[in-house]
């Protein structure tokens, strides 16, 4: 069985490992694998896309763990959320939301008060090694999640959910990753970011002449700004969060 | 069977990945989890607190490779040390003194000195590769200790072990992790750094204002200096190894 | 059945995370083990160095995938190249030639053109998840490299593979790995780098007094650069691809 595990903590300290460390005590079979462990702190945002951006390409039954969690021993909720042949593991605080959210079955989510699934005492301060490590690890091993608590109606969302277009990640290219959607665009359209306007859509990077920036469609399915070999959001001085206006249609410059 | 992996070698190189191979070729059915390989370099301080951090939090059975060894190639010796119903494998200079040394049933330490273990030619400046790795391995398919070499006496200690409070490591959130335990603070405490006095203990992160520095007894067991969803560390400009001036009982301030 | 993944995505998108997942999701016993990530972005020779420095060490039998693809989407054939008891698949821009060229025995090239082996539809810019990780499970189930589509008479090399003496690669400990062997330098020798002479061979980092910048034989079998727990690139200021001058024989300095 697949768990995978995306957090903000790093790979310098040793949480990670410990996570791990839980889970093959538990579940000595299951096969770990990372997302990202460098979600900036604190960022839901950033968390909730990675998970949202590779779930899919998992097999079902993997369970996914993320712990972005920057209200860790305050009021929010461990919750376990069952959608597409998956199941997500986390605080409710958005992190999940974009990636078991996504389903037109929709998803079942339930509190995490299984008690018998912690390690004890369970802590203030890392969730992530007490509550969702062993939770995910009994999951794995083939509890329903029924067993983890009761059923709730919904989880949290985003607070950045209903936002007009914007900058969701830069990734290590300095591709500025958008929140647009191919479909979207229309076989004409302007994007202005940082008193640039971007109007060629390319298929490939090859395709475009260095120096040029322009969209293109990237993996995950949303329109990305780039520059061949090289970053757009260096030359753009792009930030995760920023606005992009949006004019679809002919232009006239 | 569980190996864990501790280096200062840093992620960018092929040295983690080579060291893997080696040990999948022995024991292709070892299960690998990294605990950090962002020690500092040649910092054996560092890496005998990460993995004494987070050994404990494995299975027994589990084997602990940790290479922090600028002496490598030099006169210390290879070892391995039994301890806790777990192993822990690597150079004879302190770095699994912290780990291995902490349990009251005490420990068995055998010079590692069986050729038929180590690859040929030894190198004398990767025994993670030729030396260390395939010792894990080896233990992983059941090898008994006393195969490894000579029982030893003792193991090498940390030079500072004896220090009094310090700063053991900052994490990736910026708290400042300390040598102290919570009972060492007792009812009323002033801790002293960079200036600054810290004298309130909260229980979790949540329940500080936001700006306040304040102590808080980490997930390792030792106490902590934090501020919520900010980088104590950044604010105190602290560093490891930093002294903390400790004052116990009211305070007239 | 292992697999390798050697890449320039970095650790911090969820791209090495998605690569892993479609493996699994194909052949869910693989073992993953990763190389490096941090290649320099766009840097075929860097990732040339790092999996031909590693291959070597892994068991007959295990896949290596390298990424390392400015031309995604463009031109350049996706391969699998058998040689010495391995397999490597990557695009064929140069990035297998290192590790799959140096055996005697020779290397057989195929092109990777077998549509039933990809996910669907294949995007124009990761190749990585949609070609080269869904053949790599594929092998690593036991297709035979035929089936992957008709044989090459050759692969692409390095622009870089017939220079002269230079700086292969920094190490995180400041080392500075060189494209010489210990055979190419005699007896006597001197390393002329950024108005430097190096002409002292160490055989261990422990023999060198502090200060001292000396050549050694590092552990890939490449005379590296090195000064005792210091970093010799920083001193030096040395940079990748940099050319050093070799003068061997008796010195008159």
């Amino acid at each position: 069985m697949i768990i995978t595990l995306t957090t903000d903590f790093g790979l310098a300290d040793p949480f990670v490992g410990i996570m791990k460390g839980v889970i093959l005590g538990i579940a000595p079979a299951a096969s770990l694998v990372d997302i990202s462990h460098s979600v900036p702190s604190y960022d839901i945002d950033a968390g909730a896309f990675a998970l949202a951006n590779a779930a899919g390409y998992f097999p079902a039954g993997t369970i996914h763990v993320a712990v972005v969690d920057p209200g860790v021993g305050g009021s929010r909720h461990p919750i376990a959320v069952a959608a597409g042949g998956q199941v997500f593991v986390g605080p409710d605080n958005g992190v999940l939301s974009l990636a078991a959210g996504r389903f037109e079955t929709g998803y079942v989510a339930h509190r995490i008060a299984n008690e018998q699934w912690f390690r004890h005492p369970v802590s203030r301060t890392f969730h992530g090694r007490d509550i969702f490590a062993p939770s995910a690890a009994h999951l794995a091993l083939g509890a329903v999640i029924e067993l983890a608590g009761p059923r709730l109606d919904s989880m949290a969302q985003l607070a950045t959910a209903q936002s007009p277009a914007r900058v969701l990640a830069i990734d290590k290219f300095g591709n500025i990753v958008t929140s647009l959607r191919r479909a979207e665009l229309g076989p004409a359209f302007t994007l202005r970011i940082a008193g640039q306007e971007i109007r060629r859509l390319r298929s490939s990077y090859e395709e475009a002449p260095r120096g040029e920036l322009f969209a293109i469609e990237g993996s995950g399915g949303f329109i990305e700004i780039s520059a061949r070999e090289d970053s757009a959001a260096a030359r753009l001085s792009a930030r995760h969060g920023a606005e992009i206006e949006v004019e679809t249609g002919p232009s006239n410059h």
